[in-house]
């Protein structure tokens, strides 16, 4: 079974050497000095490495089961959701009003990491929780809020998202569940919901479902959406817990990967639920939870990745097999270890640049959020509403190739349950998939987030690449290693950019038709430009004496490979996007 | 589940008018006219859609068992083996002194394709034995052959390769199974392998292992090594079976698919063995095996790609969800379907354009094994040597790919198990690790291959699509679309065997860290060729008035899709390459 380890070292660098968050003007921000952060991240690593991802395999293996309309979790994951508890580790970064601990979404996402490395299966039922948290906060009357936020960020309850129905996923506007107005202000909700992660389970005394319905005089389509909380329980005056709501588990889904999560069909027949947000603005209060759930899903893309990658490198210096090409590294042993050979060190390092990279990108991200929400700060908000899809779907394609590739590493073993390979490429699938499938994250990218206002988000990240390269113009090593490669994307980024501009009012098709290599060409291009700040940090340090200089160091190497060998990709994807919508719609659909 | 249909119809193109098979002056190929292979085509096709298809998610479901020693297949496996028997498919290929047809390795593979889309994990019983009769064929002695052969050309026996053991896959050199020579010339084998396909089954009534082993005197590392054939019942004198063999299974590996396939730790306990062709020459016999094993393993990769291509293709004109942004395409339902999405149509492209060019790769392939047997053609030898593991490696990188997006196409309900999509991207996996994972293929390619009689093969590669350039240069239609972009691959593909010729010798390195790279380039460029040639096909049927108008316009386009989408992933290739090994290897094997 793969040992785990939290990357607290790169996680504090990212903080305090690259986004210098206790200098930051975000309210909040400043008490995150290095041993505050430090402390976090360590106890986070500790229950990560002892109780979280030793129970990863236990889930994979065991999987959830139903019996008499009851979900049973895997062995162990109650006494580990009890530790997630008692540590108060929901709350970390909810307001101190409902129990949290009111630390910035920042720090959220730092510790999040850790936990969904270790086990991501398990982090879910306290994710999902988080995301209903979050649209309450933003929708729910005071009285709602006063029912259902402290029980929830305590963990007592925990949260679900009701969307998708049997014949509508993406396009909501199809879907039939009903909400029925009753005289007491309630609502009736019938209809059938499908893949709800953690839908029934046996971690928590209540469930607190938000599930989209319509409500008469909608009008058609997404318009006549409302969005409703109907918990499991219906919870009395004094906030005890009173009747079973007339909602239930009909199956649980057979699922490629994440076992330990109960993903279930959800039957609604009759049951009560209370208008959350304005009726009839449903989607728009859905979609408060669903921008920070996709970057959720973003951290699942390379923090399992993180994972697989720990193991792959364990084991590239364990196995002896064959002899370096160059003389023998090993001449003592049978054979010299894995990571002697190079096509392996590519595989390593492919890995590593994408992890790292990615890490900065979602903390920046994290950031951003920060300072929409405590800042009030407008174009950061523009800023992480364009770069949402591309965290969401690009970290999410290159986590399972990521993941992919560690499993490869292993040769054959890899391909065996046992090992805990596979395992982690069938639960980095599903990010792929959830939450608006990747296609889907293109095509907002495509079709909504780059022209929104103007493009003035699109500009905004282009005069920061911009301004970065002008400003260390003059630093050599930046220069070559760094500054000129992150040019040549942004370059590559901006014809892309500009291709969709004329061609896209005569035929959307042309826009759309290079959606997805737009989201990597764009990703690409950010993790770029991730890699030139931490550059830039790390030659800060060194040149400061920094106390670990082959940290340093192997920043610098790692950063130079992503260069090097990741970021010609965008050239490939500008030459696909560039070749229009004609070679992707030649074929009519009949001729297929 | 799924429906499979093969793609008949294709194969016929590709033999007939690409191909020109009954015209080639190969030894048994004139009778392979297009009625000829219709009809089996068509037979195999009716067997894998009635019989083998619907087996395979049982097979996925059921996995084998092991009870005291005996492995059970899943339900239906017996009576699906009793009918590939009866269907003398096994034989096809093989000598008719034997038993067999005789017919073509080529038809071997078409049919091989088909039996593999609908259902690998069932096809590898028979795969093996095929592989094991090719190494009793080229290094038996009469006796043996006449022992083992007919027996197993019917799969009344069946066979299988052991090779890896617990501390050794790739370097063979470290095996420890030993083989005591006993005084009636026999040996004694003991040892453990693992990984073992096919190992123990209750398919057929015996089993015939060919075991790599050290006998004395043979020296250190790989040069020690024999093969043996072990059967599980020694055969008698008269051909029936005697006693049981101190052989047997001692652990079924649980795996990330293939289920249906019993993956064994054999466990060899002083088991009769006898020697198959020279004493320490074990090597060479096992590679004759693996090549043609390689080129079925690539076969693989695009035969499961096929499969869920077709499940992706029905589904995306199936479902309906959201509205073509062109306007409605099905203005009285609720919904387009999803087919209409430039997104979606990408997908599919990219799948259609990859298995249609792998199959004429491959087919190209086998038409060069007939060559090498049927023609003692050195030429295709060495080119067929050349190609083997880009055919292996980059095929099944692509198969892998080509499936998981198939799958993403169903969004959620593709990761379902319940829909058998999950199943084909499990399945897929294990063809980019066995037989020599991709590394070794990329490694064998620029470590071996490349350089081989002075690069005479890859110098015959060149030559030959700058021939077909030049032959069709005044074709204006395939000169645009086709020539040019094969052109610059060539070119690429040229750039980065000259960089690997200047750098190599001095820094091994240097060429092994581009191994990978150069493998995919190389693919790439052996497509971009087989879509010119597919190209070039067609004109000239539509030219002639041929039958089927519109299949042949689908060719034209996907093949352009091809060029334009695909074709120019050689520059990102040559890019990587020429970043040298400097990137990859600057972080010393601590430093990670």
């Amino acid at each position: 079974m793969p040992a785990y380890a939290a990357p607290t070292k790169d996680i504090q660098f990212l903080l305090h050497e690259v986004l210098k968050v206790s200098e930051a003007p975000v309210p909040g921000y400043a008490e995150l000095d290095p041993e505050t952060t430090g402390a976090i991240l360590d106890e986070a690593g500790k229950l990560a490495a002892d109780v979280l991802a030793p129970l990863n395999p236990v889930g994979d293996r065991e999987g959830c089961r139903l019996e008499n309309g009851v979900v049973y979790t895997p062995t162990g994951f109650q006494a580990a959701f009890a530790a997630m508890k008692e540590g108060g580790w929901n709350g970390l970064d909810l307001p101190e009003e409902f129990g949290g601990q009111g630390l910035p979404y920042l720090m959220g996402s730092a510790v999040g990491e850790i936990f969904v490395s270790a086990n991501m299966a398990f982090n879910m039922y306290q994710g999902l929780t988080h995301g209903a948290i979050g649209a309450i906060l933003a929708h729910g009357t005071p009285q709602q809020k006063a029912t259902y936020l402290p029980k929830m960020v305590s963990l007592d309850w925990t949260g679900t998202m009701n969307l998708t129905e049997p014949h509508c996923g993406t396009d909501l506007g199809l879907l039939r569940t009903k909400a029925e107005p009753q005289p007491d202000g309630s609502y009736k909700i019938t209809g059938q919901k499908i893949f709800i992660s953690a839908g029934e389970h046996d971690l928590a005394e209540n469930i607190v479902h938000l599930v989209l319905a319509k409500a008469p005089g909608g009008g058609e389509g997404t318009r006549g959406i409302s969005l409703f909380i109907v918990p499991k329980f219906l919870v009395n005056d004094d906030g005890s817990l009173g009747a079973r709501n007339a909602v239930s588990a009909g199956k649980l889904e057979e699922k490629m990967g994440i076992h330990g999560n109960a993903t279930c069909v959800m039957n609604y027949d009759g049951a009560t639920g209370y208008l959350l947000g304005e009726l009839h603005k449903g989607m728009r209060a859905m979609f408060t939870m669903m921008n920070e759930a996709r970057i959720g899903v973003g951290l699942q893309g390379y923090a399992v990745a993180e994972a697989a990658y720990q193991s792959s490198l364990s084991y590239a210096k364990d196995r002896l097999q064959g002899r370096a090409v160059t003389g023998a590294a090993n001449p003592s042993g049978a054979a010299d270890p894995l990571i002697v050979h190079p096509d392996i060190r590519r595989a390593l390092m492919d890995q590593k640049s994408f992890v790292e990279g990615a890490r900065a990108l979602t903390l920046w991200g994290a950031a951003l959020i920060d300072r929409t929400h405590r800042s009030k700060d407008a174009e950061a908000e523009a800023m992480i509403s364009l770069l949402t899809p591309v965290i969401k779907g690009f970290q999410t394609d290159m986590g399972f190739q990521s993941a992919v590739q560690a499993q490869q590493i292993f040769g054959g073993h890899g391909y065996i349950e046992e090992q805990g390979m596979s395992q982690f490429v069938r639960d980095a699938r599903i990010a792929m998939i959830y939450e608006g499938a990747n296609g889907i994250q293109a095509l907002d990218l495509v079709g909504r987030k780059l022209a929104l206002n103007g493009g003035k988000a699109m500009m905004a990240f282009f005069e920061m690449v911009k301004g970065f390269i002008k400003d260390n113009a003059e630093d050599e090593t930046l220069a070559k290693d760094f500054l000129e490669p992150l040019k040549q994307a942004s370059k590559d980024l901006q014809a892309a950019a500009m291709f969709f501009m004329q061609n896209g009012m005569k035929s959307p098709d042309a826009a759309l038709a290079g959606s997805t290599d737009f989201l990597h060409l764009f990703g690409h291009t950010c993790l770029g430009l991730m890699w030139a700040q931490i550059a830039k940090a790390a030659l800060a340090a060194r040149a400061a004496g920094g106390a670990d200089p082959a940290f340093l160091e192997a920043k610098l190497a790692t950063g130079r490979y992503y260069m090097a060998r990741q970021l010609p990709a965008t050239g490939l994807h500008l030459a696909r996007i560039t070749s229009g919508a004609g070679p992707v719609m030649a074929l009519a659909a009949e001729a297929f």
